[in-house]
């Protein structure tokens, strides 16, 4: 018997309960990979994303090799990992680690309506660090040309999930001697380090009260996430 | 100015500063992603892998998409990404995050030689928890079947790393009055959850020594690493 395994994989549904288990995924992560072509060959990217209804959006240098490509519009996957915790078992086919993960397929295409860039540009900080948009400095003209904002629409998407405790076959379980357990594993945010140039007398944002050391990065995205873009994108994901 | 940011981006070399840094931050990770190319479409897949001097190791179900096509002897692009730090700065420009990453490229192939496919599912597991695969039941015929090690030599390996601390605009230090500072993020061991059907009087094994609760998972796989691939392997990386 293979580990019990929640697997979601089908068509990309509006409404559905993978879509809403695709959208927590998403949305408790900073980081994803990206997977894209450039001329037959399969490069994969690290690099920080949000959602936003059915859209995801990236951004990176306008004169990167990814963004270059990507430009043209061109098919990626982009996936979002949640390692939690690694499983030992009484045998090596049934070790594994319990994990979120979720695949999202689409087209990639760069943001060109300046006033769209310009939003969504405020969004991807406040995403990370709610209001943090209106306190900055807003981008330069050379920055905001060095940038290139990227969009894809989920075209399909899976999910899967393992979050279940050691799952051995029946008989090893009498039959071999070997000290098994399970092991969380948690991503966790630890105590600021100031600026050393802040200024004097400068207040800790309002918008930041979930930045408390020791909370696990998925559940501070996933709050951030929610205060940023409140109830109305929480429910389209219903 | 651009935040510092330490680039490696070259052709892999024995013996170079650039492969000890890429091997560094590979042995340091559990988990990998990995792009690939079906039909022209690309795909970004998840899994466990280890590095075993030029070549990388990760398995799967031989029933898979992903090891079925990648069985064929495929292209791809391994990458491993840590995420150290979030990095608030007084630009959105500016806002950065800090980490160490790893894009290894190279073409998969199945193990098919069953004594260095045996000798290589042990070693996965002792990657993970040294010594263990002597205390574990050994694959089944089944089980062995179902499994396929696939292996890739690294063609060409680019490590990237950023780990400085926020870095503005000169005039926007004392220009914008937004509180600014770096928070650590790290990937933490939690306590055991031992198998609820554990044997009485069972050990704890002697290899997971390191397995200490709140350890971070990079400091504890590198250690793990040490402890089964001794000096030998991390020596062939200087």
């Amino acid at each position: 018997m293979r580990p019990h395994r929640l697997a979601v994989k089908r068509q990309h549904e509006r409404g559905g309960y993978d879509c809403k288990t695709v959208y927590e995924i998403l949305d408790a992560e900073l980081v994803c990979h990206i997977a894209y072509v450039i001329d037959g060959w399969p490069y994969c990217t690290p690099t920080a994303f949000w959602r936003e209804g059915d859209h995801l959006y990236w951004h990176g240098s306008s004169a990167s090799r990814m963004i270059r490509t990507q430009s043209a519009g061109i098919p990626v996957c982009l996936t979002v990992t949640h390692l939690d915790a690694l499983v030992m078992a009484r045998s090596g086919f049934h070790h594994s680690v319990n994990y979120r993960a979720a695949m999202c397929f689409g087209t990639a295409h760069p943001v060109t309506d300046p006033a769209q860039k310009l939003k969504l540009m405020d969004r991807f900080i406040d995403r990370i660090y709610p209001g943090r948009s209106q306190l900055i400095r807003q981008p330069s003209t050379q920055e905001f040309k060095a940038t290139t904002m990227m969009g894809m629409e989920i075209e399909t998407a899976s999910g899967k999930v393992r979050s279940t405790h050691v799952a051995d076959e029946e008989e090893d379980y009498e039959a071999v001697p070997a000290w098994s357990a399970l092991y969380p594993i948690t991503q966790v945010l630890g105590d600021k380090s100031e600026c050393p140039r802040q200024l004097p007398g400068i207040a800790f944002p309002e918008g930041m009260a979930d930045f408390v050391p020791g909370i696990p990065l998925d559940e501070l995205m996933t709050r951030t996430y929610a205060r940023t873009f409140g109830k109305e994108t929480a429910e389209a994901a219903e």
